[in-house]
């Protein structure tokens, strides 16, 4: 069934029979002109934040279910509220439909995303839907909360460099998808899942909380990642690359400049680190001010690549 | 300057920079994973909503300059809040960008945003921005507060049906810049206005939420809006047409299936219907469970029309 034939009123109808409201903190949910959530909590944080997924930009049909774009989709805003250390909550959809898409489509999208929600205790409590003539895009809201918010500069000389996760398996999973479509699921797996459904490390962002003093998720790039973090001139970085934890069949590039990882970097006074899990030390901050990559030879370069831009 | 030029990276400082955050409560603004807003106020409740205007369908860019754009993307959000009763408060933005847009005019967007954004003291504190093939879009979500949230439903038999400010001025604006172009702002300002650069009624859906029992902001026609409300089937409503408060210039048809007009159609309890400023009383609250227009010479018909469907 089109949605020209139905209609948007449907559509939302039928969002909001799939998306009950669960929790007795959510007052209004889909359907009224805003969410309504009750403020039990003084003192913690609100965190706020959105991402959004344009077809031919950064998903194509040929490669992606709509369950997979659903999951990805909530799965690259939880992300963000794991990297400042915090608990998602509260989700808005935008869904940006061409008048051809199927129904059906806009279900498994929801399922996906209800999927990830089950999992990470997250509400979808609203949205909007509008008419896009030529690419889909979903856009994903996501409010969550937290006790001590991390941000992603605030890293001190003498720091350990961490990551949790493994780096540049997105990039090799996006390539197998180009080169072998749906069949690279066959061939390599954990990199084509990586790269389709990632999960976010929430438990890991919040346990890291209370030691980090900065924290970001990798979703350009670990270049980019560390220009986040060390590129304002306060601090700077030496990165041992024998110590990355590269993801298998991966190269130093696909982790440099690849992207959609999602793993944690963040940084901790070095005698805490042995007690983050899972804590691969990729390196250290200095006073330096640049940014130095060590390779296993002992030889040092200043870091040249950039990360994913986006333009 | 194109977008392609200085990067999606320079794009953000260049934002960031722009909007500096003023408001001690946002402990972290633009350029983070998410954004951190010190929770202060218990028992309150939290508003969080959404809307998109995407290029072609929202808006063509020989009516709009991006000002007005920037200006009516966060109106349309702040009107969501204003018809909860609520405050606008924090907002994310994302720009959905052609790689040929020039930098001067996303500025002028944020420029639209933000003088509304003062009016209403709605701070920006972060967003996303990504690249979209052929059509912009913009996405803005906000987060408000409320005290005593009022939903669409709730209406009570008897109860008076009321409009705050005037409908169907805003189609009228856009068949006149459809028809003039640009040259309509001088031929018809106050409606092409009313399309362009609306301005949402907070300070009235604040003051209507002590006594108001259903609330909705007109963005469909007000035949949508008494869908909203009274098509549960659990009360009905009678509309009295010629106590409409019709815009200058507009047609019946212009005020049930236009929208865009952003006043606000509630339901109080009759005897507090004098204590609501500026509220005219359109009709009543019945039992019939359906919607009913009564004519000037009291003769009485189903309502057929729909409001603006966007698929």
């Amino acid at each position: 069934m089109k949605i020209s034939k139905i209609g948007q009123f449907a559509l939302i109808d039928s969002i909001k029979r799939q998306n009950p409201s669960a929790g007795n903190d959510v007052v209004v949910s889909i359907g009224d002109d805003a969410a309504v959530i009750k403020n039990k909590t003084k003192g913690k944080y609100l965190l706020f934040t959105t991402d959004t997924l344009v077809e031919k930009t950064h998903f194509v049909l040929k490669y992606s279910t709509f369950f997979e774009l659903g999951w990805k989709l909530l799965a690259v805003n939880i992300s963000d509220i794991a990297a400042m250390g915090g608990i998602p909550k509260y989700a808005l959809v935008t869904l940006g439909l061409t008048k051809d898409i199927n129904i059906k489509d806009m279900n498994d999208l929801y399922s996906g995303i209800r999927s990830l929600a089950k999992k990470y205790g997250v509400e979808i409590i609203g949205g909007d839907t509008v008419t896009s003539k030529r690419a889909l895009f979903f856009t994903l809201d996501l409010i969550g909360s937290a006790e001590r918010p991390v941000k992603r500069t605030g890293a001190k000389p003498g720091d350990a460099i961490i990551s949790i996760g493994s780096i540049g398996g997105s990039a090799v999973g996006l390539k197998n998808l180009r080169k072998y479509g749906r069949k690279a699921l066959n061939i390599d797996r954990s990199n084509v899942k990586a790269h389709l459904t990632p999960s976010p490390m929430v438990k890991e962002g919040r346990l890291a909380s209370k030691y980090a003093t900065s924290m970001i998720d990798n979703s350009d790039g670990l270049a980019r990642c560390l220009i986040e973090m060390f590129g304002s001139g306060k601090v700077g970085a030496k990165i041992y690359l024998d110590r990355l934890p590269i993801a298998k069949g991966a190269t130093m590039k696909d982790a440099f400049d690849g992207g959609e990882d999602y793993n944690l970097i963040l940084t901790v006074p070095k005698k805490t680190a042995k007690l983050i899990k899972n804590a691969i030390i990729i390196g250290e901050v200095t006073n330096s001010k640049k940014i130095f990559l060590v390779d296993r030879k002992g030889r040092i370069s200043a870091m040249k690549a950039k990360g994913y831009e986006h333009f």
